[in-house]
This record gives C-alpha cells, structure tokens and sequence, in this order.
C-alpha cells in the first residue's frame, strides 16, 4: 500500500498546486488595488481600463479593422461594391451612404461623419453610437428624442464603451437602454429578472435589433409585439401603417430593415442549445495565466478555436466550411433577389409613368415592399445568414418569388 | 481495508453479471440452431426469416401504413391532393399516375400496378423493386435492359428482402446492383474497399438515388460524373443533351428527377458527421434481451428515441420541433416554386400558340428545364429538405427564380 505511506507529503503537494492553480484560472473580476474605485456613473472606459487592464487590451483591439469574406471591419462603400443597393434604396439616405460598419470603438465617428445625418436627424441616433447616452435621456427626458442630432453633438464625446453593459461598482451586466427592457416588458417578459446567460444576449439586444421612431413622440421603439420574426414584424409594421420612406423610383411606401441580429438569431439552432451572443462573439480567453472574456467584438471567424471549440471538435477547417455553404448559398439567394427587386422597381416605376391603374399600381407596390423587407432582413443582418440558416433562405426565397410578382403585377402580365 | 476482504466473492459476483449481461447485448448475428444454412443465393425473405427471426419481425413492420405529416407510407393520390403536379408532369407518366410511395415490402406490387408502367417500359423498372433482380440480371446479360417489363413479370414473385443487401451465408453487407459500384468507380472510388460504416449507406444508394436509362443500351446508369449537387447533374445531363420526356404544354425538353435521397444527403450536416442512412432509418433496438439494426424502413419521425437519441439528448417534442420548422419552411419555398412553375408552362405554351420568335421560347424553355430540375431535387426527395436543409431551401430558391425568369421570357417581357 505504498499510496498510504506519505499522506502528509501528498496532502502538501495538492495543496501547492491549488494554491499555483487557481489563482491562474481566476477570472479578472475585482478592482485592481491601489486605484480608486470606479464612480458609480463613470462612462469613461479610460478610466475601466485602470482596473480592467486585460480586458481593456481585448477591447483595444475593437480599433483593427479586417475583412472576412462576408463581413468584417473594413469600411468600404456598400453603393460602390453593389450598385444595385443604391437602386433599391433610392429616396432614402442609405442610398447615398452606406458602408460597412467598424467595430464598437468607431460608432460615435461613424455616426457623425456619414453623409446619412441632415438637419432634421433626431439626437436618437446617438443612442447606440456613445456611451453618455443614459446622461443626455435623463438630461433632456422625453426630449431627448426631438432634439436635432447636430443640436446634441457637441456634447457627445465617448464611443460605446464599459458602461453600456456594465454597472461601474458591481461589473454585473445591466440594460442601459430602455427601449429593450420596454419590447420586452410588452411581450410579458420582465428582463430585470434575466438569468446571466441570458443576458449575455440581452446587452446585445440593446442596440443590434430592428427598430423604428414612433411617429408623433419620436421615441426608439422595438416593434416585437407579434414576434420575432420577419412575417410578425412586418405585420406589425402594417398596423400601424408605418413606412421609413417613399421609394424614389416605385413610389413604394417602404421599410427600412436594422440590423435584425437579435431576431434573426431566434428560433436558430444556436440560440435554442441556449447559446448566447457572448458565447460566439465574447468567447473565454487566456491572457497569461489568467481567463477573461474577450471584448473584441467581431467575427467569430477570427476566434474559431474560442468561439467555436468550446462545444465543437472538429478541427476550424471543417468549421470554417460548414459557415462557408451556408453564407455562399444565402449569398447566391441574396443577389437573385436584389436583381429580382431591381426589375421589379423598374416595372412599376414604368407603370406608374405610363398611367397605370392605380389599385394595380398600389397592389405592386405592396408586393416590392414585403419583397424589399424580407430581403432586407436578411441582408442588412451581419451574419449572411449564419446566426438563422433556414430562416435567411426561407426569407430570400419569399423575396426572390415576392418581387417577381410586383414586376409581373406591374407589366399587368 | 474492507474491500480486501472478501476478494474471491467480488469477482464470483463479477463473472456472475458479465455471464448474465453479455449474451443479453449480444447481436443476433448468427444462425438459429437445428436449421439447415441458407443457400449462398438465397433470395427469399422468408427463408431469412428463420435464421434471425428478430430481424425478420421489424421486417415486417414494413406492411404497416402510416402517414406522417409531410410523408409515411399510406398510398394517396399525389396528383388528387397537389393538382399542380399534372401540369408540371404533363406528357409524362407522372402525370397519369403518382401515389405516395409505400415499404419497401410492397415495392414488386405498387411496380406491377402502376398506370405508369406501358407497352415499352423496360425490364430495367423492376431493378429496384425485386431480390430476383441480380438472378434475372445474370440470365438476360445486357438484354435485361432492353426486354419489355409485361415480358419478365410473370417470372418475378418477390419484392425488396433481406438479399439485396445481405450475403446469405455472412451476412455481410453487399452491393447487388452495379450501377452504384460502376458510378462510384467512374468517380474514383472503389467501392468494394468501403468501411462497413460507408456500406451503411451505399447498400441504400443501390436505389435511393437519381438515375437514368442510358441511351442506345438502356442501361441504367447514375449521372454522378461531375458531382452529387443538382447543378453538376444537370450539367452531366446537359452534355449529354438528355431529357426524359418533351412536356406537353411547354414543350420543354424536361428532366424528372428520381428520389435522389443519397445525393442531397451529401454535404449535409449528418453526413459530414459521419452519420449513415441505417443510424437513423435502422437504428439499434431491444427485442427482449436482445439488440438489433431495426429493418422496418420507416421515417425516424417513428423512432425518435433510437433513431435521433443515439447523438441528440434533447426531449423528443424539441427535436420534432425543429425537423418542423425545416420542412415547413421548405415546403412553402416549394409550394412558391410550383406555382410559378405553373405560371412558366402557361406562358410558355401560350407564346408558343401565339407564334413566337423560335430563340426567345427555346431561352424559355431552358430556363423551365432548369427550374423544375431544381424543383424536383426536393420534391422527388423524400425528407421534404431534412436530409440537407441548407441544399434543399437553395434549389428551391432558385427553382422560384428561374420559373419566374421562364415566364418573363416567354411573355416578352
């Protein structure tokens, strides 16, 4: 029984290495000593960075910019890549600028340069774009959704940043955005009493989520009262009789589609194994001995071993082409209905100059704008079609055979 | 130190289970006693039958009829229940006659009672549907290909059984039928050295596959030359300047597509996992004491709990949700194509009537060819999409396209 001589000896050794171990694996969750404690409103991620110094490394690297196939963060022009696009959004300032977006860190620049800001924005597009938003809504209350964006600007200084996700004294997450916990609250679903893994999706929700201004009060709202889903969305939309703007060309009383990641993301494979954005995109990360989670936030593509490797074994090459099929085959279902919408806002443009009838014009035209929306909830989400496979193909194909009807309706064929 | 103590009565107690355990898990591989050995060319199941007598119970299932919600084995009307399938077939047996496809047990009755079955089809139909196949295959040489259907009959008295897939004296798995050897060869893949896990689901690809007649011989042959996706099979087919039949209405020089469940089911998830036809569609079962492969063919819709709960440890309500979602959506991407399909041939016939430039309907009829091609990749597939949801929604989003491209160009338009 040689194992029962030394049980001192043993005893010191395993308790050697827990003490080596466990301080290794302990996640950077407290203060760093010596530094006064964050104050409970700060919105400066400088000052997170003093006791996050890991953290704060991975969300530096927010500022690199890299193109993946599909995605990534390189800000090229979309209009120039894809001149159809500014076809199908003619009348509306995505058609005069529209570029890939840059990480979190290049919000607030990217909202005050593009050429989609006019005199009459409202300071509601700062919402997702810098960090003081929570101190200009208190500031200005109801206001703050009527106030000219250029009225506000100047005093807009901090891109999305620490604050937004998380509460200064505790590090817990937290919703700083009301429209989300409002959607939420009118789907019967209180989020103050979330599960942690589910708020690691919820803080996303904040901001990566269709939404319009309610007509009248201005207000950011979330139009999840029917559902997640394009179909439920747009008859939501439909009730309330609600267009972004008038088609250029059709005259389409049309929807602009925002980047619809949370609703896309619902009734996926991924989001039903009850995995969270944060999971994918925040994967765990060893920084020397110790484990964080990542704040570069950015294609899982680039973290496959972290993203991916935590619950799939096959090697990233295997990986990398499955996500490959997908995105290739929602590509193909992508561009066959924006060449398919492009004639069909043709047709009725064409019409309408001819002098058509105008019960066969309005009924084209609500053709192209259930075509438009069910393409664009596909092509203005940043996955191609990843985060929801079946139901990206399932909303192409519907705007694929949506827009061949407007042309048809249009040709009175 | 008590468990030193009664060492002798731990490894009785040991030997006692491992006695009463191991026969209990034991296949029933090998033949009953007191029973004479099968001939080497046996192909009567119920000589089979016999030997393994489990086995030959879960055979049996095979006469039991049941419907699923998009398949099963009860005998409907296709045709009575989708009226838009006469005119999508139309000129062509499909059109006369398509019933919902029963076990494999009743395969020699449904093939002799067929209305599709005529003065000239060939002896070749009954390749699929009779264990006599490879005796009559030896006895005509290559004249079986060429001998009227009405000629053979009398001689074939069984349908599908143990000795299509089965060497009757070890049981091993065989391939019968040589076109699926001689198609793989011309891929560069010698079949006779395949896994037994590959045999899982190349004895299936004996059939469950897209094939043709090859001119001039009348062999049949599978057109997988250039790849199992349906554009490389239709570009096998377009270099050999092939159709099936000119479709009455349109003229189209029209392909139909045979149940090519082999061929969608490659590059799917499953079967990058390595999953064969038989883990799903034969899974391991108790029978008492005993553990067998299942041979009732069936949906695994049926066997959730084996079939599926092998790999997936989520309830079966969960798991039958999401087999849901993927059919539904792909049924109505399915339900979408066939209308503008039907919309296509009306078009194109009706230009034709009208005498329209010969160039402008063969571009027409091309683009039919090509839809319904990619159509019926899904629609003649019997998982309605399951077995490769990314594959199928793409077929069918492009079946839309092009049918509505089809009709746009038969209108001139």
């Amino acid at each position: 029984m040689p194992h029962r001589r030394y049980p001192r000896l043993l005893l010191a050794v395993g308790l050697l290495l827990l003490v080596l171990i466990v301080p290794g694996c302990a996640k950077e969750t407290k203060e760093v000593a010596n530094i006064p404690p964050l104050a409970e409103d700060e919105i400066d991620s400088e000052a997170f960075s003093k006791h996050y110094p890991r953290h704060y490394d991975s969300f530096k690297r927010n500022f690199e910019q890299e193109k993946t196939e599909y995605g990534g963060s390189v800000p090229y022009s979309k209009l120039e890549a894809d001149p159809s696009l500014k076809k199908l959004f003619a009348g509306m300032p995505f058609s005069i600028d529209h570029n890939e977006d840059r990480g979190h860190v290049y919000a607030l620049q990217g909202v005050t340069t593009t050429k989609r800001i006019t005199p009459k924005t409202p300071a509601t597009c700062f919402t997702c774009k810098s960090s003081q938003v929570p101190r200009l809504m208190k500031k200005y209350g109801d206001d703050y959704y009527k106030k000219p964006f250029n009225e506000v600007k100047a005093e807009v200084k901090h891109s999305i940043g620490c604050s937004d996700c998380h509460d200064p004294k505790t590090m817990e997450l937290r919703i700083t955005r009301p429209a989300l916990t409002e959607a939420m609250a009118r789907r019967g679903v209180d989020i103050t009493n979330a599960t942690r893994q589910d708020m690691r999706s919820y803080v996303c929700a904040q901001c990566h989520v269709e939404y319009y201004f309610e007509p009248g009060t201005g207000r950011l709202t979330f139009p999840w009262d029917k559902g997640f889903t394009p179909e439920a969305v747009y008859e939501y939309y439909k009730e309330k009789k609600f267009k972004d703007w008038e088609h250029a060309n059709s005259k389409t009383p049309a929807l602009k589609t925002q980047h619809p990641e949370f609703e896309l993301f619902q009734g996926s494979t991924h989001q039903l194994a009850k995995v969270s954005c944060a999971d994918c995109h925040m994967p765990y990360v060893k920084e020397g001995t110790a484990k964080i989670s990542s704040h570069w936030w950015t294609s899982p593509l680039k973290t496959m071993n972290e993203s991916c490797g935590s619950c799939h074994r096959n090697d990233q090459e295997y990986l990398k082409a499955r996500v490959k099929d997908t995105q290739d085959k929602t590509r193909d279902l992508m561009n066959r209905a924006q060449q398919a919408l492009v004639d069909a806002i043709d047709a009725i443009e064409a019409a309408g100059k001819a002098g058509a009838d105008a019960k066969i014009l309005d009924e084209a035209r609500e053709l192209h704008r259930q075509s438009q929306w069910h393409w664009d909830w596909v092509a203005a989400e940043n996955s191609m079609g990843f985060h929801n496979p079946q139901q990206s193909m399932s909303s192409l194909g519907k705007a694929i055979d949506l827009a061949h009807q407007a042309r048809a309706k249009a040709l009175g064929k």
